[in-house]
């Protein structure tokens, strides 16, 4: 998230995205618009200079297909870190060039119920931060260190040498994901739909597991693969 | 879904959903665009008089943000199914006025692929079945049972004479999933994001569960709630 190509400010809306925005302090905020029920709901104090505005206006300014919830701040997007933040961290997820602006929203809300310390995406061919991107997540996007990389493979190589287990998803592996040895630290990667993770991303992780799912179809939503990972990760995977 | 108020043709698009669609006897199909390409991707007997059309023309047809991946197939909505169906079931899954089309798509695809038998829809304030809905599905529209009810906590004291174990997922319960006594045959139901499952559902269902997830965000998107009490269900909930 956050290309070095693409980081022009724009507008995060939706009552969830805005909270957390407003909470954050590494988030810079150029124009805040809100209806006064929206302000009213917000419980916190907003920033000064709040242009008061009803929905359709807001509606007007956004576009009309978007789920605002009358509240909207003009934003910059988050500084991504770098691999050192990951010095202390116990549970990361990778993602492998997933494009899906609601797949990756949807997966940042999950990390941050998982207690997920960081996501690491690629700095290209990832989605990039956007409306719909904070708007899916629903608050995770302010709450979770997100960690750009230009070469995936090295970083999970990286992760591994500061001694994370390392895994990725692969509907088709023959080890099942809750088979996998309990470790300290883990690293999950997940790739896009259909492609899944890119070979050397999966040779460098060095194994891989599925989620046994054996219906007529064999293959989950991404997001949702990444929920039940998190889930068997917090169950059984993760060492207290 | 398939509402008795909106049962009109739509389009259904994408790989995936159109394959499934082509491969189910119930499905009413009116008329086929394809590409060349797509067609071929198909690798199976496409219905006679498909109007072979480029991806341009297709777009033209369906939208210009439609992700119809050069294959569209102009049928009616599924003739839902009533209780009755349930006669053998052993999962079954019910979405209590859950209006988003992305979502329930999600929601379909892992009840296939964790092998829901059935699931079970109020007739009204449920979402349509649409293009969007078939498309985030992603062929599972076609591959499940589909049972519209018009009360459904009565569907739920149904299905507790039929001999199903029946809990509600509530992110506030006290009780973890997967402290659930295990039984023979399940029924799960969840709510709308915000609002959950309605009380009077719940207090048919007897008992509540959540999924335990302390980080900073309690709540997950639905998607991802329903995949994980899946997962959960097949692991350890399911009597074999």
């Amino acid at each position: 998230m956050a290309h070095d190509d693409d980081n022009e400010p724009y507008w995060l809306y939706g009552f969830h995205a805005v909270r957390a925005a407003l909470g954050n302090p590494a988030r810079k905020i150029h124009r805040m618009v809100a209806s006064r029920n929206a302000l009213n709901r917000l419980e916190m104090e907003p920033p000064k200079n709040v242009d008061m505005m009803d929905v359709r206006g807001i509606s007007k300014l956004l576009g009309s297909d978007t789920v605002h919830q009358g509240i909207a701040i003009y934003v910059e997007p988050l500084e991504t870190k770098t691999m050192d933040a990951l010095a202390d961290a116990t549970a990361v997820l990778c993602l492998d060039h997933i494009t899906d602006p609601h797949n990756v929203g949807a997966i940042l809300r999950s990390a941050v119920a998982f207690k997920v310390d960081a996501v690491v995406t690629t700095r290209r061919h990832s989605a990039s931060e956007t409306g719909a991107l904070a708007k899916a997540a629903s608050g995770a996007l302010d709450l979770i260190d997100l960690v750009a990389v230009t070469n995936l493979s090295r970083a999970v190589a990286e992760l591994q040498t500061m001694g994370f287990a390392t895994a990725a998803l692969d509907s088709e592996a023959p080890m099942a994901l809750e088979d996998l040895a309990p470790a300290h630290r883990w690293a999950f990667v997940l790739g896009a739909e259909g492609k899944g993770v890119r070979q050397g991303v999966v040779a460098t992780c060095g194994q891989s597991a599925r989620i046994e799912a054996d219906g007529a179809l064999a293959s989950l939503n991404v997001s949702n693969a990444a929920a039940i990972t998190l889930y068997a990760m917090r169950k059984s995977l993760l060492k207290g």
